[in-house]
């Protein structure tokens, strides 16, 4: 699992930072959060398949997390797409969506299969062989949505040694690494925790973005692996955080501590800072494992905080 | 004059090429021309300053020529712009910006003006101190407008001899250079031509894109200093480009031979072609002064063709 930044502007881009835009990968299926004006461009500057595209998760409907969609649904669409994007955004942007579209002689040649997200609590949106993606409501001047991308539990790895010591055929091994015991050709039961030892602990990725804190969000993002969170603000700008319904560096880091995550991505910075690492140092006093969101980088899950 | 190209792709941007923009710089005023996705980071890339764009033409209603609008209007927003822009696009985008702000919670502290683009004869849009416009209809599969940029002649320059000779007082030169005579003490009249050589010759520079190739469009764009014209595909691809309402190098360069412009600059290109040069090698068979529009780079005006 490993997620590439393409955007860590908030609503004013500046010469280097985007828009928002993520890109989760989980066994090479992308999951695109978010889609920022210029996502398109960024996924062919940082060589990202478009094809691999399936998911798209829009968090709440603000043109800095929304105005590279239209672009990109045409590319698809150029690129001869055929098979359907599941789009998960705000119930109400179906419409606009469509609207759109049709207003810019835009005909799609595949389906897009729209998912409401609404209401708030969490709701499971996506499960499938690898993966469930959970969305849960934040607190933003519009409905706003975070999500969370949790890796399903692996196959157990196989104890090498047993294989001979019990004679197991190579055709029972799948079954033996997904929990089976074994009988040997004289009856005896070998149970399965003599053969295999547990797979890697599966891995979680949570995204917060636009949001204020508040009391209900640190048990939606419970024990990530990494959690990615708004700080568009510096801690002395805390009024100005909560009357435009963002978050300041010390309430991000105040989130992932009361979350017990092991490491605090921050992004969606201001405009008006044009190094990102005094915001780090800020979030550090109250959250050491806090790492800068960074244009083009790609940040590897399983080794979080070790970046 | 000097005219930046922000982009040059056609509807499917590539990792050089960003889609249409055009910046042109008339005595310090800009003029934005087309706004494709990404208008407002290339802006900044390139140092330009947002505060003195006052004109956006948009030449038609497909999204690699519109989707950068909303980011940058929204941007300008937020910067705290309250002086109006003059927005210049075909009549039926009025509804569909206004509703697309809307949805996007977007409130704008500045009037849009919005001059709507409409018939099938040239009209001029704007005439002021330094410069007029006037927009012209091209040939592609929605209703598309072509530009063209004449600056007014600027004032005749003093021959400095002449001061000395008739005792000129300096209150009277800024006259004498708008093409007065002046009378010197004695009532002598002494003609402006004895005073003054012609300045600069007024440059012009137009834009063509998209559009295909057809009869009246060199008598739009006559005597032109620099012509831009798209030319999406090479000559072998010309039925794909008729079928697709688009110029071909050969297309765009008999156009700029007929108009007897001094240079063209050729755009707008499929990404089909990585290196863009035999393009222009081609377009030069038919006019040799064709040059690529490249990503990011300025091109002065007055020395049209020294690039």
């Amino acid at each position: 699992m490993n997620l590439t930044i393409l955007g860590t502007s908030s609503a004013l881009p500046t010469s280097e930072r985007f828009p928002s835009a993520h890109v989760l990968n989980v066994h090479e299926r992308l999951f695109l959060i978010d889609c920022g004006e210029g996502t398109q461009m960024q996924l062919r500057r940082h060589r990202i398949r478009f094809g691999k595209i399936n998911h798209i998760f829009i968090s709440h409907l603000h043109g800095d997390h929304v105005f590279g969609l239209y672009g990109l649904l045409s590319t698809f669409n150029l690129m001869g797409r055929t098979s359907p994007v599941h789009l998960h955004a705000p119930e109400n942007y179906r419409e606009m969506l469509l609207s759109h579209l049709s207003d810019f002689d835009i005909r799609l040649n595949f389906d897009i299969d729209f998912n409401p997200l609404s209401g708030k609590d969490p709701v499971k949106i996506l499960d499938d062989k690898y993966v469930t993606v959970t969305s849960f409501p934040l607190e933003h001047r519009v409905p706003s949505f975070g999500f969370i991308f949790r890796e399903k539990p692996g196959d157990r790895n196989m104890i090498k040694e047993a294989i001979g010591k019990y004679g197991i055929p190579t055709i029972r091994i799948p079954a033996i690494k997904k929990g089976s015991d074994f009988t040997t050709p004289e009856g005896r039961i070998i149970k399965n925790e003599e053969m295999t030892i547990p797979g890697p602990e599966p891995l979680s990725y949570a995204y917060c973005s636009d949001t204020k804190p508040f009391r209900r969000l640190p048990s939606f993002v419970k024990g990530a692996d990494v959690l990615y969170h708004e700080a568009t603000f510096s801690e002395e700008l805390e009024d100005l955080a909560l009357t435009t319904g963002h978050s300041t560096t010390a309430g991000a880091a105040a989130t992932a501590s009361k979350a017990g995550v092991k490491a605090l991505l921050i992004g969606h910075f201001s405009a008006r800072y044009k190094d990102v690492e005094p915001l780090v140092e800020e979030a550090r006093k109250t959250f050491p494992a806090t790492f800068p969101a960074i244009d083009g980088k790609t940040y590897d899950i399983a080794s979080a905080g070790e970046w």
